[in-house]
């Protein structure tokens, strides 16, 4: 890693072994943190203390200046008070402003072109999404109106990423606590573009093609097993999946049929939190 | 998990969607343990204290009754005080007393059936490997003989396991201190037979394939960059592997090119040792 952490940019690497691409970021080691140990418990206080703005805290209202540049925020209308922003991150692991590797022939395919040792520029995206202007909130302690917009900002960055013809693959993910690699208290989540497609991405699609091509059936319509089922509405199923890998694995399946989330329709992803109002009986 | 916890037995499922092979096994769960937090330290004591054998440790001399059935020990003379003991694992992720699956036609491919879900039952071989008969001593406290010996335990237990029809793979692994997985704080390892290839090692082989068919090439005998080269000995290799994926991954390598670890010559897992004296200077 010599040479990446000279460099101080950010690559991504494939050997001759495995085939995968592994992205080096020295950038990230510089991150500042908020969470000062590895306690599994997250040392943000609760709802309702009413607390003041972190003085430390960049993503906490009033500091948006110290952040990388914003990319939108909710609602759009400058003159309000934002509840959501989406901005890039300021230790990134994937470089917008590199170039991006040719795109490849065949759909998702970064090593359409000969195996072995690799290694490019590592271009990509890295945006935080900001789930509210309070340090002592947490994405849980949100009303059911404030988490659907989360899912849509995510569902609005997808759809912008994908449009960039170097992205093979967005991924949406959120790391709570320090020991799942947190460096924040302040609610976030994070997006990766990335010019390839993760392995486990193409396992599974690999599948699901297979399993297609023999019966015609799609996978996740076909899930409906009753005795791992932990909730059903019109329009979503939460299951335990048959093959979990991890204690907890929760799947939340659309009953309507579509490949991507940003294609979901708007009304549907609403009705999934106004019947959550109802879980809050368990 | 219901159905898996009420029989008690392991089983091995796969689902439509990735279309792996997960192990669920309620019997690890009741496991004993002497590791009582998930603090990263590893609470035994150092070497040099000479302290006896710890009351509640099965492990320890003394104590071998209280063990699942023993394969077999180092030195075999069983009038001698052992060094090492390859015993069963009391609480098996997978048990060898169930049927095994059919043996699949192409080898190492246990999903050349129809694919989907599917759950079979959890069969498989479970082994400990008892590094030393004192509590208070660890493998790093070993000497160059005592460590070569429980690497040649290993592969002897690999070359026995292999020998059965349903073995598709042999995993040896060391788990170390509480976060790390580890119950037990008496240093051992773990060896796991497996009636499929996990999908990790399916990609290793098929990209190292790939570049052989195309190249006439080793992967692994040209990896020779200077810059990552850790040590070489005669017979081996230590490197950081050009697309590690963790902090301080490393690769010992045969510099004999060989496909399994149980064929390696035994004086040359020696060598390795008596060159391994001289690390200790660094």
């Amino acid at each position: 890693m010599a040479a990446a952490e000279a460099s101080r940019t950010s690559e991504a690497r494939r050997d001759a072994v495995f085939g995968r691409w592994v992205v080096f970021s020295p950038a990230r080691s510089r991150r500042p943190t908020d969470l000062k140990s590895h306690n599994p418990t997250n040392p943000s206080p609760g709802p309702g203390a009413d607390a003041p703005p972190k003085p430390s805290c960049p993503f906490c209202a009033g500091r948006e200046s110290e952040c990388a540049p914003q990319i939108f925020r909710v609602p759009p209308d400058g003159s309000l008070p934002w509840r959501i922003r989406v901005i890039q991150n300021l230790y990134p692991a994937l470089r917008r402003d590199v170039d991006p590797p040719p795109v490849p022939e065949a759909e998702g395919d970064v090593s359409s072109d000969e195996p072995g040792e690799r290694a490019v520029p590592g271009f990509g995206f890295h945006d935080v999404v900001i789930e509210t202007p309070r340090h002592d909130v947490r994405l849980w302690d949100l009303d059911a109106e404030g988490v659907r917009d989360v899912l849509l900002a995510y569902a609005e960055r997808v759809r912008q990423l994908g449009e960039h013809p170097a992205v093979q693959y967005v991924q949406v993910f959120k790391n709570h606590g320090a020991s799942a690699g947190a460096s924040m208290a302040h609610s976030h989540s994070q997006m990766l573009g990335t010019p390839f497609v993760p392995p486990s991405v193409t396992t599974r699609l690999n599948c699901m093609k297979e399993i297609f091509d023999r019966s015609g059936n799609c996978s996740l319509c076909e899930i409906r097993p009753k005795d791992i089922l932990i909730s059903e509405t019109p329009n979503f199923s939460a299951i335990v999946p048959f093959a979990a890998s991890y204690p907890f694995e929760i799947w939340i399946i659309p009953r309507q049929h579509i490949s991507y989330f940003h294609e979901i329709d708007q009304d549907k992803v609403w009705s999934v939190f106004k019947s959550a109002r109802y879980f809050n009986f368990y």
